[in-house]
């Protein structure tokens, strides 16, 4: 293996967790990291079995994070960063062993599943000045940085109206009912998850969308939940309308229950002067529309547009990139930010379109408004900055 | 001209009047109806030119819509139906002339600017029992009535989610600072049509295609109104939450000012078993999505389809109709109701698709509903049925 | 009915006519034709019921069209044009009657179905002055006229690549069998239509559009005819090799078996600079794509395009228009040719984009070849311009 | 590393070599491969500096495929396969040298520049026994699979239309002017890649997808070769018409001067049932097309369709996978093949959608029919099977 890959533990991840197979995808696509530690299982053998198919030697292979954090951080050769890909309610312990052992981590979105957890996770990361980076994956598609950038660059003009969505149909029926399903019980149990899990997973995931793209805050909410899948016991439907931070105005939808949808991501934003769209089903495109019925396609991997996409782009001419590839991205970026450090010693990666630690505080109070303004019928209620 | 074609009469649609256009072609293109009389200016002789151009018999140009009404009604051949293409806050009386008059009325959408005469001309046509129809012609567009067919047949299963959009670009920069601009002087001026013009023109088109599609009220509304544009002074904007009869959810988006949209006007609604979409801008195909990652666009004028659609179809075999044949839909559909008045001299046409005044009652409560919750900060208000 | 309508006649077009009914829904929309005098079947029974239906007066029903010819030429308010939509094989003789008692003709395509009748019809129509015009309807859709304006002004530069289709689905089973269905059996008859049916009625569209939006002549084939369809007795799908005048190359595909297709006309020109792309299916979209991944949609009635398809355009704003506006839109053009005969005597309307005898000419000349070259494996047959 | 990654080496993929990129990265978003050994490029130094970059140790990297070959075979550790991504005209003795060293070949498509040795690398393939796997990486996509599985299993019945596309905007322009456009220089020199580069190129691509989705044959050719842009020294445009080994007729374009195309692989077949369309843009779409105006489009990832696409689908519910990953599912198909060799010493893998050499000859005399034929003007040329 070559010197220089980033040495990366990761904290959850076993058998049946889906995500995690999307990092570690990410993490190999490049080749920019060697992944050599873990607790993958709160069961020590099933962590074992993993790490065996991982390649990581059972030497590194820890009892809990506690302890992988102490001795990773002991070992000359001990990792350098940590993806925790734990259930929302242990990120923020977990972030927290790492940082305080000087570990960069990596750190499944929401940030965390309590808001006052989530304001010394902030706090927190500040203060260690390690890099923090939420895997808010979409934003790291080439497309959507191309958006952002167009954005900044003034291709809307100031911006009007917001719509976005992350209506999916993976829960439309009652998914939770098959005990099989692991995913669904724990996503779908409120004493798990909350009965705000849907704002939590595929909210968070909108309201970062539309901040990162339009580069404005989401100041005020006015929601309504609702369980459209009768027996369900948490919410599987949101339409939120938001007021963003230059006084546009606009919805946010977001669904688990939208029958005959796959995934369901989208943003469309309107200026004076244009508006843009954006799907995650086909990344690989984004459409400006102006006034005078002219709609215009940009297909990612060309000539004549910004280097925030060109950079992403591996293949281009037509040989599209997903999912993978966002993830793939976004290790990149941090792959960079970690190199920084190495030569600095220093967090000094603004520059780079990272979701981190403040962007993870604002999406769970961004949950919290939508919980009490449903709770309050609909009131409008501020986000704090 | 054969006998049998129905003699029609028109109160506005002079000069520069876009929509009349839209009704003469509706009534031309099926060669149902003949065009006999008007008043098609406030203008006399401006009325008189007009009705040379449309081969209108200058005898029965009128002065005015009573005069027009009284002489009409007193001919053998008088007009048999009148369509009234006048502002909306005309609607009212000049509607009740020809109804009291014992002639029928196709009149233009939203019914009245005023709940009171809405209220009252709801009353009237029930009690005239005459045809009273309005343009609301998308919900003429043949799939969009086999779309209504299939939510009636059971195909989305309960309907849970229901997105509606009329969000146009048409008035995106400040349109109304060019005087030579009637329409926009007309529709964006307070004083004439009043703030919330939005939603009568356009909100109320979105209102009638749910409820039309869906066979469900929509029973209570929280609403933002916003002004996008500089130097505006109506709303341009509304996004509205809506809940129907059924408990199902949604949000209702109205705009003109979404920059780069041509028409706008768009469906999704999502039921347990199945979702569907329509656009206006590409009116031939119905989408329904079903679970499991598999999407079916039907397109207008085959077999296996419903007669809701076949009979609406002129050429098919992928032939594509427009807006102006929604028009002759609706007129066809009128035709049809008033042959049916001339041998049993009863208005007995409820099986028939057509808006009628309770339709227009409805239109207008809405847009009022609207109006109440955007003051209040967007409280929960509630439609009367 | 306003004095200065165009008096028009129609040859053929009775119960179960298809395409006179949009030829005749084509007259009325715009509404500058008055239809008064027909040969509608040559039953003179049949005949007279249509005019019935159709506001015809008894008296210029007429027994044949010789008789038609030569009386309405006689009258003082005889029609100025006919309107030939009679199976191809009569074209020839109902045409030259016409245009020898001085009546302006329009004539469905093709002009006729044997190359010595084309070449003769073709040298009648120069000779007489009259206006003469083939209903190639699709060069009269708005985007059309707005795609060959555009390759005339240079947007594509030089033209490298010709792709263009009619691969319809309309007889992918044997429609033939069924004897209930007229059309099927006429057009699938050899003996009726000749055996290069498909390359009459289908390819004629394609390579008319071709040729149209091009602005260049095909000037040679390869051609490769087949049928599909067991116990069919026609050929049913054509692959045709092009070579264009300026060298550029490409294939035009016809085909009435293409399986799930439903109309199937689309067009897609190569220049060095852009490529462009129209589909009937969707007609009011005109698709651009540039070097450096940017496809531009452009969408009917908009500013900043040209006025060929702006005065095309009825509504605009985004309310489609479709095929029968497409008739109308041709009728409209006639229309003018005809009000500057009324003025100046002359058929001078070159200006004009109107199909002519020569288009007709070489349309015929076009099905020969491909007839030839099939006949020949596939030989390089060139046409004569 | 774990123990049962499959050892792989490289000859060719140096620096600048796009395609080699998209096999390293196929090798490892699945961690089934651990390459260990190389050629990477003619000069020695060049090839270490690459191995460095790849974690390739030092003492593995060989001055010349045949000392590679030798010395890898004669390992205890030796490789397993290799992967060939150097020049087509290399492929034969580089494939020869491993194949006779009894290690396993991935080799880049075409198969050969030259119709003898591919003859000659087909029986050497079959005589060694070794497992044998081109690139052709657009039949691992997994709705192309998907696509293959419904053709089998009778979904568009009898086919009788076949419409390919390979139509790239690559080399519009005179991309090879351009000295430091190194790929260019080199697929577009006659020299060095031959006239018919385009058909070895992105010709075969597309015969090899008709046939792998058809599971039919291209038995003749009828070929029009033209060079679009002025300077070009080889033909840049290809019209193909073909006849299947069914009776099916259809047309195969390939083209590197399609203007304003980005990729442009596109499959349409047509059956006497239904018809598909599959775009490489847009992979994890599948389209079937029904008669009676059904349009039915599938996406990747869901219930309901083949275990031929969801063993392909690693995150699927509408997470977009693309052109690295249709590299990944071969060499995960390729793994597949090894294991069983491990375990058997048999090559046994027929029932794997492998593109072996059997397809690889099959493409090469494809390539060579298409010159002949057009050679002679268009004549037919019979490919033997």
């Amino acid at each position: 293996m070559s010197a220089d890959r980033i040495r990366i533990g990761m904290v959850g991840g076993g058998p049946g967790a889906g995500i995690a197979k999307a990092h570690r995808m990410g993490m190999r696509l490049d080749d920019r990291y060697a992944l050599v530690a873990g607790v993958f299982s709160r069961s020590l053998e099933k962590s074992r079995q993993a790490a065996a198919k991982l390649g990581v030697d059972e030497t590194r292979v820890y009892a809990d994070f506690e302890q992988m954090a102490r001795e990773e951080a002991a070992r000359e050769d001990g990792i350098e960063v940590v993806a925790i890909v734990t259930p929302n309610d242990s990120h923020y312990p977990v972030a927290r062993a790492f940082l305080e052992a000087g570990i960069h981590v990596i750190c499944d979105k929401p940030m965390t599943g309590d808001l006052e957890e989530a304001e010394r996770l902030n706090a927190l990361a500040a203060e260690k000045g390690r890099v923090f980076v939420l895997t808010h994956n979409y934003s790291a598609y080439a497309m959507v940085r191309e958006a952002a950038r167009r954005v900044r660059d003034g291709a809307l003009g100031e911006l009007r109206i917001a719509m976005v969505e992350h209506a999916s149909g993976w829960a439309a029926s009652l998914v939770e009912a098959d005990a099989s399903n692991k995913q669904a019980a724990w996503r779908l149990d409120p004493a798990q998850s909350g009965e705000e899990s849907l704002i939590f997973d595929l909210g968070t995931h909108a309201h970062q969308l539309l901040r990162f793209v339009s580069g404005l805050e989401v100041t005020e909410v006015s929601a309504e939940l609702h369980t459209c899948v009768p027996g369900r016991r948490v919410y599987d439907d949101a339409q939120v309308q938001v007021r963003l931070a230059n006084g546009a105005r606009g919805t946010l939808w977001a669904s688990m229950a939208a029958t005959g949808h796959e995934h369901g991501l989208r943003i469309r934003l309107f200026g004076d002067k244009a508006s843009l769209e954006w799907r995650q089903m086909d990344p690989h495109y984004l459409t400006l529309n102006y006034p005078g019925g002219r709609r215009e396609t940009l297909v990612q991997g060309h000539d004549g547009q910004s280097p925030d996409q060109a950079r992403l782009t591996r293949v281009g001419l037509g040989h599209p990139e997903g999912f993978i590839e966002s993830f793939a991205n976004l290790y990149g970026d941090v792959a960079e930010a970690i190199h920084r450090y190495r030569e600095t010693g220093q967090a000094a990666h603004d520059d780079l379109p990272l979701p981190g630690s403040r962007d993870g505080l604002l999406g769970v109070r961004f949950v919290k408004a939508v919980g009490e303004s449903h709770a309050a019928q609909g009131r409008w209620v501020h986000i704090p900055l």
